[in-house]
């Protein structure tokens, strides 16, 4: 197996290499990137080790173009882009490569509704329908066979997750109000004042309310898909903390149910899920950090079903879910170079 | 002026003598602790200055015991106790002296309900007539005239601020779901292993949902007074910082509105309170950080409306509004002694 | 009194305008930017409170220009801007307005040694001998009537304040190590990506080590003035947190002194000194957080003599040091405006 | 392999299970603790996987007592426990079991240095002799057929690697002073006031300086076996961070040397060692962080010479070195089990 990983410099991929170089079915790994091209990885950041080093064969390590990997025919090619850009640059691997995009390209299906979202037109519109999206869990049939993943964003991954078994039993209905909160690392590695450590420091935030944020109709397309007359309301948070995120969701009952109802009820969706685990306590996001895992629990209060969850937003809910969703694609164990225990 | 701190080894004690010591109508502090008696309030906290211990004149600075304060006769009493003993160890000053209790002891009028909340019956329920709820700018004339005022939890503050205008008006209805982030000092300072800083760091955590945490039904309560349709579901978190406290509500609206209703709205309630701003922008919780200052923003989204607050947990949502109390208690300028800026 | 603040988008000068607004012979802040040239100060940082724009009065809270500030005739400037820049930048207040430099530029004697450390000739040459070295308590008789003043840096001021009493007395000789500790905002608010909190967070560094960074001339130049055969290698270290410094220096002893030596040398030294405490215990920056204390104490190993110091780098290593050289050229009480407890 | 772990509810504890989880050449995991006896260690860390829990097949991942452990004769046993107590507790495993004990009971060759640095005896002073310091790189040899091997501290092993190799070439003499900089973990999981977020956020501190810390007589003992000239004065500081150590060391040089002695010095001392680095550039904590490596660089200034080090005290500093021990113990590959790119 040779995988590409497109865009080293920023923490997706740098992840991503760290979790292939422990992937005992990938022999070779292929660091791209634009801004960094020429340069060793090591350079790019001091903490990689030559177990990274020694598989990057083909490239002495170092950084190579998108044309150049094109030619070293990888089986598999990360994208770790900025949204409106990854679609473009990856067109030479589509239909050689099987290509897992972790940005925002792929993942609605709607061309208009990623326009309003996104404040431009769809990219490559005509690949939207051949994307899959990458929601290991929830999509696992489709992923086995798809050629292009759109990988989730993280809130849709620690949002959907939970929600996603009650939507589809009819357990719940009206407004879902989505309260997360997510650590630094979620907005990417931007020379932005906000992002400098002495203004998140000491600070909590929220941001993008309502239907406002990106991946608000990210989440409302997959509820949807199942019952449209849900209404997810989003409300995305920033807290001092490099990795983690926490999701509390707030939706009404259709029926008097009870705690051994909800335990049959993810039962059935989740039991064969080695990344998902029922919690009887609301989990915190330390309990999965470094993991692949998404934890979840909840809280019933009259008519009203609370629902908890946590991931690492760059694991779960970046790099790990995208090399779970390999792991499918390319049947190998689904946990191949996955933690499955935290990792602090 | 003489000013008696009741537990100065806790969080709101220690800034409460700071905050006294630059207080222009204080003359004279008494520092007071079982736990630590006959200790030099230096020894407690080595960040004390000598602006503090200069105003400890009748103790030389270190920690007398109730019985010893009793003596001196304070004008005014800030009770740092646990709860369930504050209601009963202040005993001796009620009538005197005035108290501001910041524990929850005397926050809750129906003594059922505190039973419920606290485990526990009301220690002194005949205080409970006498006692005002001491959210400054909501109960400002009664605080004019109160011997005993129940200073509010942080939660109940940074959430019914935002909450009570809108409600008064008639606006909302229904379920109003507050979701809430705070600094870890919220806790106290208590020796409990989730305490710790390696189990606090890089981690956030929803606890104690919907009706469970013992300051719901102190925003319950509240609210109920205005208009007791309204139920409260409030979802507290704990995420990696000292100070800082955010509160996003969300709740349906009755009518129509639109930006404009809700600034008129708010100017009507707060345009003359100094530690209340109303902003364009979500508040973040470094914003008002060291200051007593609650800010506040809201988005509409067709029928349902969100608040954002931010507070200080504890300043606003502690020590410095038990001082804004003492201030309007005494006919001082509300600011004396408080920060209107942030401090970090 | 009128204050100018010039630069005022970095942490030094948004923390001048809080102590100036605090400041009870301070009637009138004039904020200076050009990059943030006719915004408001209140959109700059949303944590600005009222106190602070109350005392904009001629400039109604906007950020002019240095000749819109020229003609204001402020009393005092306050140059927080980068060195090079500001020697030159400032000249229209030299003779008119007292400076106080808070940049590098005026801080060392010798053209050649400011040359080699900042790879630049000194701007205003001229200026070097009227410029008297704010280092408060050792230099405030010249503060007292000096027109210009340099205000030291961070990493100085923690070294030398523990440091000058000993070597001045004759204890020490030799190569004096000093290892400090700084928070992240000593490095100032620059979008550089090592600034990021995914960069600092859970991250320790060394950095600049020996004679390579450019405040060790700076020390070395205050020492050598007494003795020139003592030696200092100095490096410093940034762990994450926002405010704080600590500085562990290592020296050989002259002769054999015990305990109560160094009690009654740093007594006949600082014992008016309200912003100086020397401790019986090593003093963490905690401890001085938001105050302009420097806390010292000491450990004597056989012929070896560690000294621990520790400050607020934003306090008493800038912006505070800066309004206590302003209390002392103006004849205030040297507190005035100031923390003497820590803040946290 | 049957490892056991004595003491799992500690972080080196807890770091081991997680390590021993992913050990190629481990079967099966023994959890053992007293104080959370019969306990599943999933209800102990929330944050274990089911990785951990299908390790541990003779105990249903339920803690047991030593006397329990002893009967399923682990190969190997991991002594997480305080000093005084690891090596009277773990006798019944002394020759049977292979054991590593990460406390100091047997790092100390000399009964009265042990006794003045734990304010105790020996407890086990027969085991002395048999104890080898467990270094890795330097006692190689040694540990590859020790039945006792002495896990080092996390700042003697920080401290050591790079200062050994000139220490033997007889680079060095004279006084050598370390500063070193913590997280908070190397404190250990205990409840006490000073380890609390809100007592370590935002604060630096030294501590136990000169001769004063128990990590400096193993320093000087590991020294003093090749130059009993050296003399170390160590200094160690807390910074408020989980996980990461660095240390600085500064040491006159016996003669001059250019930057290629060392490069050679270190070359001829580590080639082969896949978890020591030779840097350009001064390492971070975070390059490390999680990772098995100490990655060493220096700075040469006139006669002295400066070192500086970097080490996850977690993994290097504790756990991981602790791995690397058994895999040299046992002839695996050292690496096996254990991270060499950092983690975070």
């Amino acid at each position: 197996m040779k995988a590409a990983v497109i865009g080293t410099s920023g923490y997706t991929g740098l992840i991503l290499l760290r979790l292939l170089a422990n992937h005992p079915h990938v022999d070779e790994i292929i660091p791209v990137s634009s801004s960094q091209y020429g340069k060793n990885i090591l350079s790019i950041d001091p903490g990689t080790g030559e177990n990274i080093i020694n598989k990057c064969t083909s490239t002495s390590a170092k950084c190579i173009s998108i044309e150049e990997a094109v030619k070293l025919n990888p089986d598999i090619v990360f994208a770790c882009l900025p949204h409106l850009k990854s679609a473009v640059l990856c067109k030479p691997f589509f239909g050689t490569s099987i290509v897992i995009d972790l940005s925002a390209d792929l993942r609605l299906n709607d061309p208009l509704v990623f326009e309003k979202a996104y404040n431009a037109p769809v990219s490559n519109p005509a690949l939207l329908d051949k994307a899959v999206y990458g929601l290991s869990e929830w999509n696992y049939a489709k992923i086995k066979t798809a050629d292009i993943i759109a990988n989730p964003g993280c809130y849709p991954t620690a949002s959907l997750l939970p929600l996603l078994p009650p939507v589809k039993e009819g357990f719940v209905k009206g407004i879902c109000t989505i309260n997360a909160i997510s650590g630094i690392s979620g907005a990417g590695k931007k020379l932005k004042e906000y992002l400098l450590f002495c203004e998140r420091t000491e600070s909590i935030w929220a941001y993008s309310p309502g239907t406002t944020h990106r991946h608000t109709p990210e989440i409302q397309q997959e509820i949807s898909l199942i019952n449209d007359n849900i209404k997810i309301l989003f409300t995305p948070h920033l807290a001092p903390l490099k990795r983690g995120m926490v999701a509390t969701a707030t939706v009404q009952l259709t029926q008097q149910i009870i705690d051994k109802d909800l335990q049959e009820l993810y039962k059935s969706y989740y039991s064969e899920c080695r990344f998902i685990r029922i919690n009887q306590n609301i989990p915190s996001s330390r309990d999965v950090w470094g993991s692949n895992r998404c934890d979840i629990s909840w809280h019933i209060e009259d008519n009203t079903l609370m629902l908890f969850s946590a991931i690492d937003n760059l694991i779960k809910g970046a790099s790990g879910q995208a090399i779970q969703n390999m792991n499918i694609r390319f049947g190998f164990p689904e946990e191949s170079g996955l933690a499955i225990s935290n990792q602090v």
